[in-house]
């Protein structure tokens, strides 16, 4: 999404008399499905802020616009309850900025749904010993527990799931590693508030060994044999654990899981396909 | 999430001359992290809510609590700017709230990260005549182009993978099928705002037959045979969806997916792990 000029758009409107009228209107940038993108930068004193909306409403209207989005930076927060008036909901926020939407044509809704799913991966890398990489984490749900698992980590923004396991590992670890397949990969729900998770089961090969844990969250990193990680009664009590680490298991008796394909989508953006690749 | 009660709480101070003092908070709920959260209902007067909001800040990290969470509703929207004057930042939205947070602790910061993708599957309903389920959509990017293409759309929220591919089914065609497995899946970034998508491939055994295309927004639905879907030139010049065809294809050469296993969480929540059965 380009950023918008700071100032004001200029609108001419021919009146039936083809009389000339000059409209102020907020500085919108158009995208391909006929919607207005505002992105405000600078303060405004809201009343100004309201007439100026109602005046680009009403023009986006009669051009046959559809979406209608206003991103508003937090410095900006005073200029919410403006947008709201005018009919517009929430569509998503980030720390330091919050979208809002309005639909005002007559044609069917067609607002892009919002994220609903954090994504994680565990990554399952193995060496020739048959020792798997593992952690203890200083903070989190199991600190304390004695209980060792993979490397874990939540996927960056724009981050590809190959890439953040490959960047998981050696953040933890120290340890340079290639990304070979998905083993397997879990979902869940209400994870955290309605949202959901997917965690991507990853196997990597390691390319260097020497482990050295980072300070910050690991409280310990080393390699395990695979065996006696299977072993630790935490993981075979806990039935999605316990799955994970037969899939692992599994590894050393020819389970292929999905590998990483680099493809393009219609519009040219590079894209991963994560499939079998015997096909 | 559970509510909060909608009265003011009251909580009692000690000084140290042991004097109790009653101070008013606002109603927040303590989850199991040393967190609290406060789910406004009612309108309240902008600087009543900060002097609360300061007095309940101050009391919450007396008390050791680490993020503090305030959940406003659409209709309060002007408490925003209050909330963020204190140092909240926004977490995530949805058409009907905001919900914003601050970490109010010295201890690292671990507010869970906001939800990065959407997740939408395309169904690969096949039948023994080796015909695939396709439809053509009224609107949309490929309206007009004469293209058929499978199933597809988006989760609900709370909505398993497999459950959302057999509604699709249902929805958009009027076949009843079951899920067998995810064949493979694709991610893609930037494909709204900043956020990312991913696409999963799923395989369903049809067990009906009957195609009944639904009106809103499928413009018509048949069975194909799966050579002729993957010859359209569309399908065969962009490589994501050309991809995609060969996978298809390939299940009548014994490529295995990744199918649906039911398993539990370490807190005890279904999940499904999509992993090969033959481990």
């Amino acid at each position: 999404m380009s950023s918008s000029s700071t100032s004001l758009a200029i609108a001419e409107k021919e009146t039936p008399l083809d009389n000339i009228e000059q409209l102020e209107l907020l500085p919108g940038v158009y995208d391909n499905y006929e919607g207005v993108i505002v992105e405000m930068k600078d303060p405004m004193d809201p009343n100004e802020f309201g007439s100026l909306l109602r005046a680009s409403l009403s023009q986006w209207k009669q051009l046959g616009k559809r979406g209608i989005w206003i991103k508003l930076p937090i410095k900006l927060a005073n200029l919410i309850e403006v947008v709201v008036k005018e009919g517009f909901v929430f569509h998503h926020a980030e720390p330091d900025y919050l979208m809002l939407v309005r639909w005002v044509s007559e044609t069917t809704n067609s607002i892009p749904a919002n994220a609903s799913h954090r994504v994680g991966i565990g990554a399952f890398v193995m060496n020739s010993n048959r020792e798997v990489l593992v952690v203890q984490e200083i903070s989190g749900k199991f600190k304390g527990t004695g209980v060792w698992k993979l490397p874990t980590g939540v996927v960056n923004e724009g981050e590809d799931i190959c890439e953040a396991a490959i960047r998981e590992v050696k953040e933890e670890t120290g340890v340079d590693a290639e990304f070979v397949e998905v083993l397997a990969f879990r979902e869940s729900h209400r994870s955290f508030f309605t949202k959901s998770d997917l965690f991507f089961v990853c196997m990597l090969q390691p390319r260097s060994f020497a482990v050295q844990k980072q300070n910050s969250e690991i409280e310990a990193a080393k390699w395990m044999p695979i065996d006696e990680y299977a072993d630790q009664p935490f993981v075979k009590k806990n039935s999605g654990f316990d799955y994970v680490a037969k899939v692992c298991l599994a590894k050393s008796n020819n389970y292929t899981g999905l590998s990483a394909i680099p493809t393009y989508s219609s519009s040219g953006k590079k894209t991963y396909l994560y499939s079998k690749l015997d096909i």
